[in-house]
């Protein structure tokens, strides 16, 4: 935790006894929070079985053992759709297990634009915005010229057709019109908590 | 003009005696207007050459030798950014070859979404929208949310980098999560003012 | 419904639950139908078990629940092949539940032209026309030749090989040569008819 | 010359000296001609500075020196629009070269499908046909449902935006649904006409 | 059958019932043969459930009722690995339904050229050559510089990633650097067939 | 300047008068400080013309004309090799424009990884980090391996062939395998001194 | 074995059967060795039910029957993640088969640049140096940089989004900064052991 | 030079200024050998201006001052076609530069395949064999199948349309058939004689 994010178990290519096994290793090491992304239900299961008072959140599909900070600040996290919300939950449970604390308000797509408007409020009470979008992505657009706040902008691999599986809102992105928008790879929710969590950190410091 | 559009000639490729020798046959075969696009200054000044009373837009690349018929209806065209210019420009000529009337709205990009807002009594006024956007090609996403008019999305090749000369702006406008949104090939306006006055004059039938 | 458009649910990225969940909201804010895409089997059932008289179109994968506006004007779908038939149907789902009429012809691929010489009085007679092809994407090229009307093209992902999942569809209706050619992304029938729906209700207007 | 076709410097890449050494080269080894395709017009004035009574196509941009072989069979070849033409001209002349027969069709693009089915006849007449078309590429897709002759299909690089430099029209055509198509690189009029020449030659042996 | 090519059914996206209905509206209408391609174990028991006498190829996915014409002519197909067995069957299931003899040789990759080179006797008895490889798609290159025969070259999906499903050995094919090499879509050994069985139609008229 | 960035005009794709009006226009309207961008020599003459004591940055291509506000907090710029200075010199000039302190370290590309080692001392110093890179793109994440402030990571288009203008390092910056790497759009070093600028303010906030 | 290679199935297209039976054909030859890669479980048991003292590795997904020579040298093998295990393990499989030492050090990836630089021991008594990086790729650059041996660098389909299965790390290695990287193709375990068995033995000699 | 490599500049995007700096940086400090890569005319001058008897090859754009080691062992470098040369000579001049002999064949190209079996002697004869081609890229599978060396493949730019710049090359070089083939980047003699002249270096120690 040299970097003052927490150790995170990326579970995706691993069977959950090597998921459980890094989990243990980190723990043996006296870490106070050993995490793990990825987790499919198995995995879940094993965990639960080997600690049975670890947090699961089977949507974010995120697990830990041990007990977070107590949450400081807030960022705001943005879905444009709700098939985005696994990728938002994610974000959410990185934030958690960073210490910091995080408000939702989901399905504030650009087809709708005034909806996003109404987030106004909560942009200017809000530490970073995380903006967790598929499909054209459009929404980081938008609220970057809302706001004075960062912008962490997540592409999803909601879609279908050109949205070629995430890439055509990682291009919107990365082409944003309004400054201030920074982009993470597709689907990686727990890269954009990392992120936003060092934001707030740095703003209470 | 079987199809109720201007024979275009596409001066893209050709020298320009050969725009001039296609504009002539045109001509010769007895048509009221003959019209070419992507006009270089060369070509510009061969057509002037030969029909001194000519009309030339050099912003838009587009000539035309006749008198195009009397305005029609309205078609509102938006462009995202300044740069997006010379691409509307292309739409204008086409829409006044084809005897449809249009009314230009520039830079209203989504990073500044009041700006879009303020354009919601023109969309209300119009037979049909285009909405001419490169970089992160938002645009149309935005507008089509605030309108039930049809929306022709005309993506450019302005921007750099991730933009890759259109491709980011047209998967963006494909995946557009507003329905009514049709898409045209990059830098298109030609494509995309033929499209609109059909729309319009279907409209007036 | 504000821009004319039936509220549509994606059932695409969400559980039967969830999409019975959208469609109950939408009928509960007293919308007079409540349609969903992308519906597979089991979304189906759920949605007869909750309406048993909930119209479902299993090809179109469409469900709705309420009564579609009675159908106005026509609009010509043509597909080039077999295999196109499922986009094809949600192209005419789309168009019944926005009240338009709709004729269908199939399997007129450019291979056999003299099968889409045929379809010209079909085309005189429509107030636009869907045409839906994968493989090479060819057929709107040669329809657009053949009419006046408005060509909506969907592309789909029929194909193997160099059809890259629709990609070469795709790219071929956007460089399509004869102009009026309008694109959506690949196998969105929904949006098409959408898009078909609104210049039939303009040309009524 | 043992596999029947022309020896052929590509001069693309080299100085006009290079080219003139290699034709040079082919000749002192005996050969009755030496042939360069991708010839500039700073390679053409070397060739005609060397061998005042060389054969130069500027158009086709290929030169030879010696005497090619009388004419035997017909090659159809048919062009979707005026820039297909250099491309066109270099099928020819490698036809030319190849002592086979050719026969040129231009501008018959399928959005005016009634030109393409003009030159049924000429299919009819026709050893083989060459199709050469930039853009969509749709139109060895159509010639090759009116014909049993093979068809080999160019892909030129004419087109601009989502023509991606000739990659939607090569896509086009590899995915093309009439069977009988035989595709080469994009603008490669040498191969195809080497190509044709080949199957004239095996249908007169 | 205009065109001389058998009749075929692509049962790639249709159900057993819906191609066994199709060969059975061709053989009504009274074609002698009808075929079907992409035919998997389903499709193939319910064709030999209708017509117990129809011949199956489960390597080459192929089903035919009928009698094929006599076999004319000869046409080389060569395969550079076992995996690419399935295509170089479909090519020749294709050219038994199209009456064309065939001659196949397997495993010649270019990474044991002398086996290639083994090859010259069949290339010389030849009426055309069709090469399946997959990987790096390096054998037509070789085999085209062996004969004056035309090579219909067949990409196949074979390999693992830069192979990127056939595409590089796609690519290989169409900058092959030895001319008289033609190219289908990947996989596409019913192409080829049709290609190769014309070239000899041809010869032999 | 409601976000808290200067207020910027690209002047890549205008002519020298325009980007002179359009900082006109910005100064006009009573802002301290008009700023432009990617400001070629002739613009930059035409700056320095009508506003002779303007800033001009010819290797950054920035100009601004007024006074920023004095430097707070520090930013650490570093770039992997001595091409990607151009770009680090337009976040430093944009730092500059923002009231934001910089420190450049130039040429710590990871093929001398006691070089990267060597900063450790100003990344501790730093508030925010930037890292420009080109080629294979791989110094941020090494440096974020190193550090718990965020790392600004822009991809250049530093390179040739496999770098695809960028392309590579894109990527690689996106997957990097230490969190806390947020990416903005190739070449864009405008949007990461705008967003580090950010992270500043908001630390001293 | 005439390129000092052992011969080696490659199982992945094929059944058990026939993998199977190219190995009895190579002992049949008279081969003191018979080796295949990509061995699922099935053809596994398939192997050691013919042979039942083969030698299986089922991580590796290798099989052999024979006794391998003697190792000879040393490769030092790295990966950068957990995930990289089985294409390492196809590595040293290849090295055991090729009679070559190998010596494995997991898990040093560029985010942890203190444990890079803790192999360079390993580095010095090496004779060639293999790395298996997947995601962004980066390990080779900072390994090359460390060490006068040859790298030979393995990109993995390790990752999901911008990782694009593999993509995204080849790039970074053809790319990379330092010299000395040679790339193999993603995933290729086989073709790395392989050639730095070639090394080491060319070192013996 | 700890690596065993000379100290290289990449003059690709220096000016000539920049490019003497930089090797006279070298020399300062002492460095027996300062060489220079992509040199273009201007650079060339700028370097013999400074140093009258450094050595400059204007073919390969390198340029070096001080003396290379002595000449050991033997690097055997192909090329497919005339137009690889200047890649070719890169690789050479690197060679010369590391002090490791080079023996060069060109023009052998896999569509003569008899010329390639002609170099089998001085592939027997060499400790290294480098293979430089363009178009289809197929020279390294051929070669790699004829000798036990390490073959180190140089994809080049050469060629058009589906060459795609190289990539054609690079990916059929990526999936090559024959084990023992190594990849470098797109043009990259430098990269490839870098790794030649280890391995030869290795086989002398
Ligand atoms: N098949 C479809 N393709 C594209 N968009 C659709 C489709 N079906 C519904 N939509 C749109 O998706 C939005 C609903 O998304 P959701 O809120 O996720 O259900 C609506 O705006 C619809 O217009
Ligand atoms: N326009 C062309 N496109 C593709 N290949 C060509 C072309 N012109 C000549 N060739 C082939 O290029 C080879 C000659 O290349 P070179 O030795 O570089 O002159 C011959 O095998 C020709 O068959
Ligand atoms: N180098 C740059 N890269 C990306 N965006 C920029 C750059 N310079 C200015 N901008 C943005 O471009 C917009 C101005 O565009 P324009 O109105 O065309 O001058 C402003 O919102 C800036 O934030
Ligand atoms: N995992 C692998 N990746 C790439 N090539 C392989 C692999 N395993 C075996 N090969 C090569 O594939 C060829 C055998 O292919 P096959 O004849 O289809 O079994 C041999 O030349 C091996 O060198
Ligand atoms: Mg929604
Ligand atoms: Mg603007
Ligand atoms: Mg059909
Ligand atoms: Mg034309
Ligand atoms: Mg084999
Ligand atoms: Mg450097
Ligand atoms: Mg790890
Ligand atoms: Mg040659």
């Amino acid at each position: 935790a040299r970097t003052g994010t927490p150790e995170v178990v990326f579970a995706g290519g691993k069977t959950p006894a090597e998921t459980v096994g890094c989990l243990a290793g980190l723990l043996d090491a006296g870490l106070p929070l050993a995490c793990a992304t990825r987790v499919d239900p198995e995995t879940a299961a094993a965990v639960l079985d080997r600690w049975p008072d670890a947090h699961v959140d089977p949507v974010a599909r995120v697990a830990w053992v041990g007990t977070p900070p107590p949450p400081l600040g807030e960022v705001l996290v943005l879905t444009a759709g709700t098939s985005d919300g696994a990728v938002a939950a994610e974000v959410a449970a990185t934030l958690a297990a960073s210490g910091v604390g995080c408000r939702r308000v989901d399905d504030v797509g650009v087809a709708g634009v005034h909806r996003v408007l109404a987030v106004a409020p909560d942009l200017a009470a809000a530490d970073a915005v995380v903006v967790v979008a598929g499909m054209d992505g459009a929404l980081p657009s938008v609220v970057a010229g809302l706001t004075d706040r960062l912008v962490v902008a997540v592409p999803t691999s909601v879609g279908y057709g050109a949205a070629f599986e995430g890439l055509a809102a990682l291009l919107t992105m990365l082409t944003a019109c309004a400054p201030g928008v920074l982009v993470v790879n597709i689907d990686n929710g727990f890269g954009a908590g990392v992120a936003a969590a060092r934001i707030v950190r740095s703003a209470q410091r």
